[in-house]
């Protein structure tokens, strides 16, 4: 079994074109992780994920804790097997989604006590819990338990919420049991404070990690705003280790965080989009309710090779929207995650040739463009 | 272009296995044809539907009249080429929908006026409107338009909506618009009674047609009284052409159908059951929902070849059930329909080696036997 680690084959200023080596095989980076909430990206088989070319999936520790709960996660042989990917997968902490999810809460030094959204259950997570849960689940890269700090907080209030964060991702390191291929990220924190960025940076690099993530970002600060703290951010990390910014975002953030030297990121952006009739496509997104795709015979997006697109009209995604028929958000799902794919693979060929501007350019004229 | 028609194989008592061959490829029979109601097979991909083993899927003439509308199918290149269905489909007629869904109907001699379930707007059926929308779908098979007779029915108003069907049937002959491989079927109809029965199928062969529908049956009578009515309506159908026993059934429904003559069957049953959590299996039903499955590391059928029987537990489908994740409809509705075609598969090839009743009997006692 290899190491765990990124191998950066090229770079183009900031960005960078590399493979992550883990337990669980290769992922060309840079690399969006479609969100497996509850073991399943939603709408799709585990087979129709594969086919849009995604390598990394994300599951979602606050949720399989509750149901089915990480025992019979790990009873099942781990969610790799449990939801047929064999490749590499990442859980999260749990730590978010108690906050935007959970009930009750009560955070304390320790850790967190919450009740479930789902059945007002009491649940507790700390550092150690979270380590846990995610090793039964056989994540094969970890997230440290942090705070998302919220948006917007007083420097005081993100100074003391990034500091607890700090020994949260100690006692995760500490907590965490190392296995070859396997990963234990640590989260940047600092709300949009550079000084604190910079202290959270350093407390991470102090403490080791074998990747690094910008956390608390996409939470309500806006476009330029993350591309500024990112701007700061990224320099401070090690340009060996593989960087992972979280629940971000549209294809244009992706681009933007791309050209900032990140390689890994994930969103429930393209599956919940594919849910509600909206499609990310190379001329920019459309809703697929509205009516003047009722007798649109073209592709969804010419440029696309999913069978979504290769195989039916647009007045069909239409028709199906309409009549509310579960296929409709199947193939939009499969379109929205292959165009992703799709806009990730060509940012990295763009880096390997060292264009990666013009190709982002390119790909933001065609979203203005429209069709016609 | 090869003409429509059945090749048969091999007998077996009244059992047949055969080649059906049309405009759009040819089917192995008996065949069970999965419901596309609006153009899609619900919950599932075609390449899905294609992957279960289906040769030959079903289209409703009621609702895709209504949405997206017939001259919309045929602007798109037809259901074929909408639904990326390539092979052969069969539309009923609309009549059997526009009673159990229509609103504010009105029945007379020349057709059948009603309101749409979905927004109200008055619509007119007749035979010759049947046949011209079919056609615009492009259905390999086409329906007669008939009146399925509510059951009970006296024997007086079983005549009188009998002789109108026929008459019906008459003037669909004469508006069906002949073109090799495609058929126009006829529907012997005549409630529990025998010389109703009988002079049905006089009347339809005396019409002449490509294939030969039971209908009326699976409308409350019980298993008992339709294998009784087959019993005696299936001999006076030319032995050379396809028999069609329309919306039926269980499994146990499907044997005792192919054991009297039966080539074609449909129903929503196993696609209905799969987005309710009802599991058919070779160790009979389960509700999947039960918590007896949420630590059952077994597959769902061992021996089944569908990926949701090859890649996962039952206690995985148990939990995305319980969570209302759509790949639990998806993955069960696959298995549903892979367990249909290959309990069709089995009784084909039983009927070529001359023992469909010990292979009835085995699948029989499989269901009884369940799971241990």
């Amino acid at each position: 079994m290899s190491e765990f680690g990124l191998d950066i084959a090229a770079t183009d200023g900031p960005a960078r074109a590399g493979t992550l080596r883990t337990a669980h095989g290769a992922v060309s980076t840079p690399t969006f992780m479609p969100v497996g909430t509850a073991a399943t990206v939603k709408a799709m088989t585990a087979d129709a994920v594969r086919a849009t070319g995604a390598g990394i999936v994300l599951g979602n520790t606050y949720h399989l804790m509750l149901r089915p709960g990480p025992e019979r996660v790990a009873a099942l042989g781990g969610l790799h097997r449990m939801m047929d990917w064999p490749g590499p997968i990442l859980t999260d902490s749990g730590g978010f989604q108690i906050m935007s999810l959970g009930k009750l809460r009560k955070l304390d030094e320790d850790g967190v006590t919450f009740a479930s959204h789902i059945d007002g259950s009491k649940h507790r997570l700390t550092p150690e819990r979270s380590m846990a849960i995610q090793h039964s689940l056989d994540a094969t890269i970890t997230m440290v338990l942090d705070e998302c700090t919220p948006f917007p907080a007083t420097e005081e209030v993100a100074r003391a919420s990034m500091e607890m964060s700090m020994r949260w991702a100690s006692r995760s390191r500490a907590a965490f049991i190392p296995r070859p291929g396997y990963a234990l990220f640590g989260i940047v924190q600092g709300s949009v404070f550079p000084e604190l960025r910079a202290r959270s940076a350093a407390a991470l690099r102090e403490i080791g990690f074998e990747g690094f993530a910008v956390g608390g970002l996409a939470v309500g600060e806006g476009q330029a705003e993350m591309f500024a703290v990112l701007d700061y951010t990224v320099p401070m990390l090690p340009a060996e280790r593989p960087r992972y910014l979280m629940g971000v975002g549209t294809p244009d953030d992706l681009l933007g965080g791309v050209a900032r030297g990140i390689d890994m990121f994930d969103c429930v952006m393209p599956t919940r989009a594919g849910r509600t009739a909206r499609a990310y496509t190379s001329r920019g997104v459309f809703n697929m309710r509205n009516a003047r795709f009722a007798d649109d015979a073209r592709p969804l997006d010419p440029d696309c090779a999913c069978p979504c697109c290769q195989k039916h009209a647009r007045a069909y995604l239409h028709h199906l929207f309409r009549c509310e028929e579960m296929l409709g958000p199947m193939l939009l799902t499969w379109h929205n995650l292959a165009y992703y794919q799709s806009l990730m693979r060509g940012a990295r060929v763009a880096i390997l040739d060292g264009r990666l501007d013009g190709y982002a350019a390119a790909a933001r004229a065609g979203w203005q463009e429209g069709d016609g």
